[in-house]
């Protein structure tokens, strides 16, 4: 965004002359930009919008697009600070579900392997969204399959096809999250596993989910944090990337 | 056991005088036998040998006994205390693996329906034992399946037959305890878990197990404490009353 | 509902054209239904309020009715959704302290034996109404007994003739939790306890009941997770039936 | 013990060189013995074992024999220990049990009121003797019940007689704890709540009956740290004082 | 209230028809109040508010008054409940701090002791002052000492004199609760300590001062429930007793 | 503030009649200021403003006024707090990151050496900034180091020319709180290090922080509580106090 | 092993004849081997051999052999059961510090990728070297790189070369757990990290580096159990299958 | 050593064969030795022995010596380890209370300042030990002062005067942990808190006293691990060397 155009919105009022300020000089000193991280990881540094103010998060995105990153993903961006971002950047689509606001620009499918996320009930959906978002922004074909837990567990065998042809599974469960142990039993590819909150009493919040997966019976399982639907999709696609590029 | 036959015991060396005198005179002030049990809950009371010296547990059977109590349960009778207890009460069975020490004489099966105990691997077996010899112990016909863990979980379906002619079904599992779930999922009857301590870790002695059964997305499940054999057994019986007598 | 209708409520704008929207044609991707449940394990999938939008749960209500299911219960729904549902489903009856929305057109009682629920105290009520919501729901005569707990044990003895009478009995219980044992040692029926939340500082949103339950020192007593009343009247319908078929 | 009887000691063989060397010359800079405690709080300073080695034990046994002290009291001194100092100081009387060392020699019992000591389940009982001693010590006439915990709830209300007479309760018990919640819901005098160890599983090492005492629902009762039958004893003492003197 | 006092309040508009509507007819079938309490307890049933409706707490105070008892508590009144209560009941007095709502009818002081409330910080007033208010329902003359924690202990030593004249002492404090152990070890009475849950981080709601307490390395300190305010004033009054009545 | 400031301030309407009041009487039963604590510690006693209400705030600042206590620091003053405090107070500086309100008017910088605050994240900034102005009031030199969590090391290398010219050292880190033992590896300075609620998740509200710097492997780090920039603000000066006065 | 194998065993008293008895009859009714996992996953089923009894091993080892299973796996057999072990089977390898049991037959490294498991301290190693174990006897292609823990991180750079050419890191570490973000943030390939319980005190077994590696700050990290170098080893076998076979 | 000396121990049977081996050729693989680190923060790398055979730390000793390190520390070194390393290295120091494995060759005091060590109960003294002797080993003046525990608080206050000429205190606790916040609200000094385990029942193996610490209300108080006496004296000499040299 150019000086020029700011200004243009100050004076349709499409911005406040404070939210003008904040575009137009905004030092960053509350941050600091890996830039060198693509080279390092081959990824560039994702934003982590919760604890971040929304000007914050206006700030580093200009910065990133000063230096120009044609992909950008910011987590955890909430219904306010999406409405603020929104006006700033209109080029961004913002999942209301899942949180993220992404620009996506480079070419979408990358790696020829495919991640499937399985998903245990309705209420762990934004999490899997999460997951399935940061993946495709990373250059992944993602397959989503929802509300198969172990309850019926017939529902998942319907989709044993569909995960069997997957690279890598994440598996997205709240409550006892006994989903990941039983899928990880079923194929033979590495099933990353992603514990919610969902769930009350005893669930401690995800607790339960979280030592469930841990100590899944099942071997080629690991976790990431409870509701880190972002880090089961970084995982993912870095795992992903072995079985080559298109 | 009378006074004439503990006296030929000591002379015949089979038992020390201080042994004698424990069962010849035992007040036991330590403990208030509740013998109105029986007539209240339908069920004697049960010895928990855990906290117990060897010598109370002797004291408690022989104040049963000499109250004709025909049935009788020791819990967590460890093998020290067992081979002590052995040799002064030989007409009763010690398992060593479930760790019960048992006197049976009223008739064997009295409920009409069938409980099936479903364990997820060879370490949950003692624990699992202890819920099918206590289920036993109260009158019921018990069934015990092993090794069925939700990783290959086509083991568990190759025994639905059983599982399905069952009144009540008690599920043993340690680890991540997913196996309630499972079967809770498959069934229409009352499913009754049991977290084990088995695994390492961030299984915190259970903890993972409890958390994954008190959180379980199917309906139909209830829960007894960790490495509860007993408890299981018990609850099943109670249970199994319902459906009638033979 | 069929679409005739729902644009006839449009009409006279009881619902807006949004709403409309999702009645007509909503394709719960979000939810795979498991219609072959009532089949497998005897009771139709109820659907868990909790973690869904209230568009969710409006979609599988259709979806249910659609498919002729003619009982429905949907559990933690607050009152915001509760409102919004009514107005689309008014023949569903909605109870606000147990935060169930209900759909019971088949026969009220099936089963023979009747379930008794005890409750602490008055904060434990809505819990142990959920309970006895949901057993009844499932075609079971129910009893509440309210504020009895051991503080003041007489009250308790006060109600055990109707206490005995009943096959299952489920108790409610907040703070140390400690009414599930004292019932446990007075009755021969399976005993069905619900830690709830009620209380403050070291009871740790129930912590302190769920633990006390899971040790009692009572025999024939399982335990579901903290508040949740819902899997308590489940457990308690499906060993109820155990007792045969009115 | 002065040098000459320590000495003969040696010569006779009852105690080695060394730890007559301990007994003659033990500075004790181990530790700071609160003499003006007496004055302070009106009972003398009493001895943790738990954390000493014998020889620290025996070091401050004599510096406070050297100060006069008439009576003393040294708590969880296990076997071992008991065997090295009973051989030192024979008139001292050791109890297995509850693991006090103990000389008493002013007058037994100094307060007028009576304190009662209930105990759930018969494991509990070195923990309710430890509170019983260390009452007595202080010189204060004690009732011990065994036994008689809340699945056989009957078993306490024949025991009603005793405990109403006493002017403060201490009530030991492991598992679910739920006994101090009945007894204070029975009884108008201070109870005094020790959680125990006793249990398995998710008694977490006594963490349930502590959250069950601490969250009791009867008015009247507080509770000490898990296992602590002596800080019961002693605060039952602090409370008695308050009914006058002999 | 009379029936045609409400009717008054209702012509006034003071109340409302539905508030009236309570007050008239209200069968409190969710509680079942205690008033054989006071005979074999020696204090009133106390009305813990925070579970509890304002409908359902103005209908138990309702019942009361007609059962003729002239003093009533109710704890754990919130503001909202509050302004309820006291157009209903103006006669009360509600104390917004403590959150106490009191009618007091009886003679002030009842017992002889004195009991002393030492509290560590400002921040830990609320929970002080009800101790306080509950300790003087009760029939006790109260002292409270404010903000004298053990970062500035000479604070303490300053207020000694009051201290030491009193027959109980109840000690709040939150953060590292160290008070408690530092007033057990100046005084020869018994203390009652109150973890609160002021503080942040590693407090975990209380948590710290809890432990702190049950560990305290003073002898005579027994513990209640976090915050639990009411609890320590009620021990303490039962305790007070002991010393005899004015 | 003199009374006749205040009642101007009255008829100017910049405050209320209740404001003034307050401020003209208000005893401070609620605190009892330490004046003497600079003599014993060599710093006044701060206000932490948490757990105290705006009225209590003013009341102890005006009390300190009075003492002519020339420096202010009151921490944890929300917005709405600092709202009311600046209007009383408008020569004290509001942070709204750090929360704190100060008064400064000695010299600024009195110790010889530098403090150095390092930073992990964006999110972090508000407790470091908390850390950092603590220490500047208490008269020490200080430097922010922003964003240079280990997740980039090489942003942390770039700073170590700066880190290593620091007396002390503050590291203020959440999620997993690496940085601590990265700096404390590669300096040969004390070590505060500071754990922060930020995270999600299995973070636990800090504790995965809290845990991981106190577990550092590398010496020299000691740990404050979670969130406490003020407490390891305040070390660090404790520490540079050593180093000399200017 | 042939009958005939195993008598002459007993005839050269290599062995006794209750050994023998295993050897020969040894129905396994206590496991449920699944022969039909290679099929299913990839891999043979692995042997824990934690829970189990040396017998039961036994058994199990015997069946697969019987069944041709040519590579057998059996992790966490402490020295005595290996003793026993490796007299009935002399051709596996038994690993002390690794605890594995191992039988290799089929070709050494099937994978093109190589892993590479990087340990923090000398005291991780025996958990690293499970990892390594387990992977070589899955096939791949292993690099050890032990002590580089982040209290000297330049022993770490040394290593990146090495660390650079790998397909999969695995990072085994305890106490604070840093090194897996510090290894995360400088490779663009998948980190399996693995807490160890090295350490004390607030370690508490291991949840620190299990907190810590949770919420690493660095992308691309997931994580198995404490102490679960057998599930890394599997895991990374499992991506490192993507990369392509030999 | 040298190898001519090591063969002439094996002559003398003074070591044997396998230990003179690993003496003589001992490529210590399992240890990455920082022997940078005297350069970039000041001291040795000192040998943590808990989790390393006896041999790895001779294996580390005899290394630390051919690179011509003359002063050595090894912690955590039990009994038997240390009989083994004396052997070897007889010119050692092994305390047996701290653990302590001790070369000190260099000037005994460094540091201008003297740290001070304050144990609340003797009880702590080995953890206290460590301290001393690891903050002595650094080149500290240290004095220790024992068992002065906020119980019998006057006898704190009788060794203030030594507490206040510490540069740097250290204070030891267990239990309840009071003793850091007495100490820190009494001092100018840097206070640095070292939690014990010592204690029962609720302390949780150290988590009481920790808490307590953490949360301490005087300020100046930083904590590290529990039981971590050997991280207290080096964050003490750390501290105190900014206040000079000798």
């Amino acid at each position: 965004m150019k000086v020029k155009e700011i200004l243009e919105m100050v004076e349709n009022h499409e911005i406040s002359v404070d939210e003008a300020a904040i575009l137009i000089d905004n030092p960053i000193d509350y941050a600091t930009i890996d830039y060198n991280r693509k080279r390092r990881t081959g990824t560039p540094e994702i934003i982590y919008g919760s604890g971040k103010t929304k000007e914050q998060i206006a700030g580093i995105i200009k910065n990133m697009l000063e230096h120009d990153q044609i992909d950008i993903l910011a987590t955890r961006v909430d219904a306010t600070k999406a409405a603020y971002l929104k006006k700033l950047y209109p080029n961004f689509n913002y999942d209301k579900e899942a949180k993220t606001f992404i620009l996506k620009q480079s070419e979408t499918i990358q790696n020829k392997g495919m991640i499937v996320v399985v998903c245990a009930g309705t209420s762990d959906i934004p999490i899997a969204r999460e997951a399935v978002l940061t993946a495709e922004f990373l250059g992944n074909e993602v397959n989503l399959i929802s509300d198969v837990g172990v309850a019926g567990i017939h529902r998942l065998f319907n989709k044993m096809d569909v995960i069997k042809r997957a690279n890598v599974i994440i598996v997205v469960a709240g409550m006892e999250g006994a989903l990941a142990s039983v899928v990880g039993g079923l194929v033979d590819k590495p099933v990353i596993a992603v514990p919610t909150s969902i769930g009350y009493g005893a669930n401690f919040n995800g607790l339960s989910a979280l030592l469930s997966m841990l100590n899944s019976c099942a071997s080629g399982v690991s976790v990431v944090n409870i509701d880190n639907g972002f880090g089961a999709g970084y995982m993912a696609h870095t795992i992903n990337c072995l079985g080559g590029k298109r």
